[in-house]
């Protein structure tokens, strides 16, 4: 029975591996590779992005996805080898369309421009990253135009991390936002001096960091038998089966956030990837279906129940013990309040609840205009400064903390900032919907338990892997498409409370 | 000029960069990898040791080899073109003849058989590892088959790692040692009390261990920058690069040798892959030949080096500082006499310089014999305690510290062991030669430097990679074919003073 179906499924889990493959070199390469290896790496990276592309996008492919979609035509759309098909074949298609001398070329420009744009971050120079990111930006541009769009070039960037996503989809998600979170912020910062979070800002040792982390993360049901945590300069999820899925951080001796709250964050990613389907592992619907659902994972960890006040009533007291002469002395709501502290600021990352959006927006407007040709590269650090008034009310000194911050325009990942809000507003979607049916589940986060939680996300979530697109995944889980109403509640009941808004 | 060269060249490249992909792979599962990883690491790797072979013996790649031999058939013999024809040439047509099936199975077969080798190992159960033994034997057999031979079927086995090693060559150079060896040891032996190693067995604090070692061979020459040292359980050097070379180590916390001898023994392996011509980097010939000039390397930084009077006059000070209480009452002397008590084991790897040789010689015997159907798989435990009585004068109490403790031969490495000895003898005969050609060797080790060897390795053997067949350049480098009497007279000359033999 279904002789091609198997024999494309075979095809498929080589190619899958060949990525997987990859992600093995790209973890080694941003944890543990001596300086000396870099040059080697590109080169390797490189071979396997030229493979991988071109054995999925042969004309075998196409002859197996042919017979084998013949094969399951009858077979349950909600089954596994019905939706194989189905998304090898959407895939395939938008592969074809990329030769892969381009494909080659973007791999060997970004991993190029990845040490050219640390520079230039290093020594606030914007002028020395330019030519290579309008290179960038060019490459991109003709990706873009060998996908195909019908609206706006940008669509077809979006839909390289959420499948089915448009411009006009995001433009109205923010503009929704806006409405809300700009005058939420403003009352807030009106009333800035309600919290103090100096409590975080101590001598923390590394080493009680990172085993009170990982003691959290584990109680969260983040499995090391399957994984690791380690060391990265910027942290980052990856994982190479369903139960091999690392997670990195980075740990400030002085404050106690990164490396608490990105565990709690990556471990979140990390979940979603260790709770495919078993049965999915090894091929190509065995991962997180998009960065938007990827990113409700780890902030509905981080933030919903990470910066909560269940939570800390039961994690406060074990931190204090970890930490007795910098916490001892401390009160629980003092730490609570501290630790959702709001406070407009220039880094993304390190960006609280309610300014995080803000970040996200600007880079949205910036990105999209880039590539509809509206701004030029040259332009970009003024219209950057611009945007950062007015949402954010605040201007970056330098580039530096400005427009060079994050990694993602030096890597050709344009389309991707917008899956972080969407992410965000997610997870309390369904949070919302997870306690609506267990309504247990924050009496157990006052205990430490979280496998309510972890269980719902599991059968809602994580065992589909890719197998429904986002879309269809959300109506399912939450009963109804995204929307934004539980996300702004959260944030409001949240930070009304904390800060005395009326 | 020379086009189809430069297209050979970038396909060669290719498929040696496959190779170190999966080097990674292989670092990453012995040094990294959560247990839950295995699975789909097997997979991964057994895809490209396909992709791999199935690339490197495309009649492509035939073509190109018949096209860049007429073009480089005038070169000169001794340049890189000429060889990397040439070796690509001889791996090619060695390749051809055994099919991908077949590599894939072996790939399969050991994978699988490594964790039955261990637990057999542990239970000390020889008979539940006979079936896959038996099973890897034959399947070696008939890649030997494959590849053919003319007097023994052995001889396509060492041909593997020691390219035209013969059968004869081995037993011929045994024979020789075993009339010198067998009556040394059985001297020193007899005068056993005369060295006390107690001293040597002690708490000795891990990080301590380490940070003395990575001193020491950070003044060898083994450059942190390209490389990196981390824990297994079966120690070993890998490379990705000429500029990305790994080592690992173990560590006992009472007993200072593993990890000490360990570190040496690894960077000396890698300072060979360091030390590869700059200009061969990416390309095949780009590492070490052969695994015997490659435990010259090892040997020789280990033993004659770290084991030698004139070291230790310049380390044990400092090796005294870091462990006072240990070993701050200890005289330089008795040190010495230590880490070079002669005692025969039944542990290869922990064996002395003198009796190492005797456990080489055992595992040859047998293997070849295996091989050749004059003993079966059910025989050996038998076969090993006589051998192992007639050589060493002792008896395994059990086949986990007898016939079960090596790695080897689950992993399909036969053929290999004698490289050991051969890596020995070379290393007093390359060390003599380099001495008489820099007489100022000695004096610098006393002072802790070891530029003037580490350049005369490098100018001699390291450069070269694999342009040179081991014949070739041992004759390069000593002017005259192996010989086993430097390393007769360096084992007579230094045990008979710390033995105080006549």
């Amino acid at each position: 029975v279904a002789e091609a179906y198997q024999e494309l499924a075979a095809r498929l889990q080589d190619y899958w591996s060949l990525g997987k493959i990859e992600a093995i070199l790209e973890w080694d390469m941003q944890t543990q590779m001596p300086e000396g290896g870099s040059n080697a790496r590109a080169r390797h990276i490189e071979l396997l992005a030229k493979l991988s592309h071109q054995h999925f996008t042969s004309a075998e492919t196409g002859r197996l996805l042919d017979a084998a979609a013949g094969e399951t035509q009858n077979a349950d759309p909600t089954s596994d080898e019905f939706n194989l098909v189905r998304v090898a074949r959407r895939d395939y298609d938008k592969a074809r369309k990329v030769p892969t001398e381009l494909v080659m070329e973007m791999s060997r420009i970004t991993t190029l421009a990845h040490s050219i744009w640390a520079k230039a971050r290093t020594d606030n120079d914007f002028k020395s990253f330019a030519p290579t990111l309008e290179k960038i930006i060019e490459l991109k541009t003709r990706i873009a135009e060998c996908l195909g769009y019908t609206d706006h070039i940008y669509d077809a960037m979006l839909d390289e991390y959420e499948p089915g996503l448009k411009t006009a989809d995001v433009a109205s998600m923010f503009e929704t936002l806006r409405e809300d979170l700009v005058p939420l912020v403003k009352a807030i910062t009106a009333r800035a001096e309600a919290v103090n979070d100096s409590v975080l800002h101590q001598d923390f040792d590394e080493t009680k960091q990172r085993e009170f982390s990982e003691m959290v993360v584990k109680q969260f049901g983040y499995d090391f038998g399957r994984g690791r945590q380690d060391r990265a300069v910027h942290p980052f999820e990856t994982s190479f089966s369903r139960d091999d899925v690392r997670i990195t951080t980075r740990f400030h001796p002085k404050w106690l956030n990164p490396a608490m709250f990105g565990t709690f964050h990556e471990a979140g990613h990390a979940m979603y990837e260790q709770g495919v389907g078993e049965k999915l592992e090894g091929n190509i619907l065995c991962s997180g279906v998009s960065l938007g659902i990827h990113e409700s994972q780890s902030r509905l960890w981080e933030n919903i129940i990470g910066r909560s006040y269940g939570f800390w009533e039961y994690y406060f007291p074990k931190l204090q013990s970890v930490f007795p002469a910098q916490l001892g002395n401390i009160d629980l709501e003092t730490f609570y309040r501290a630790v959702n502290k709001v406070s407009p600021s220039f880094i993304r990352v390190e960006a609280d609840e309610a300014t995080y959006n803000l970040h996200i927006m600007m880079r949205f407007e910036l990105e999209s205009d880039l590539l509809a040709g509206k701004i030029k590269v040259m332009e970009l650090p003024d219209a950057w400064n611009a945007k950062s008034q007015a949402y954010l009310g605040i201007t970056p000194d330098t580039d530096t903390v400005g427009v060079l911050q994050d990694v993602h325009w030096s890597a050709g990942l344009y389309g991707y900032f917008p899956t972080y809000s969407i992410g965000t507003i997610l997870s309390a979607a369904l949070f919302d919907k997870a306690v609506e049916q267990c309504p247990n589940i924050p009496a157990e986060i006052k205990q430490g338990k979280f496998d309510t939680l972890l269980n719902w996300l599991r059968t809602n979530i994580h065992q589909h892997g890719r197998k429904f697109d986002p879309k269809d995944l959300i109506q399912r889980a939450t009963g109804q498409p995204l929307q934004s109403r539980s996300y702004m509640n959260y944030l409001k009941t949240k930070y009304s409370a904390i800060y005395g808004l009326s």
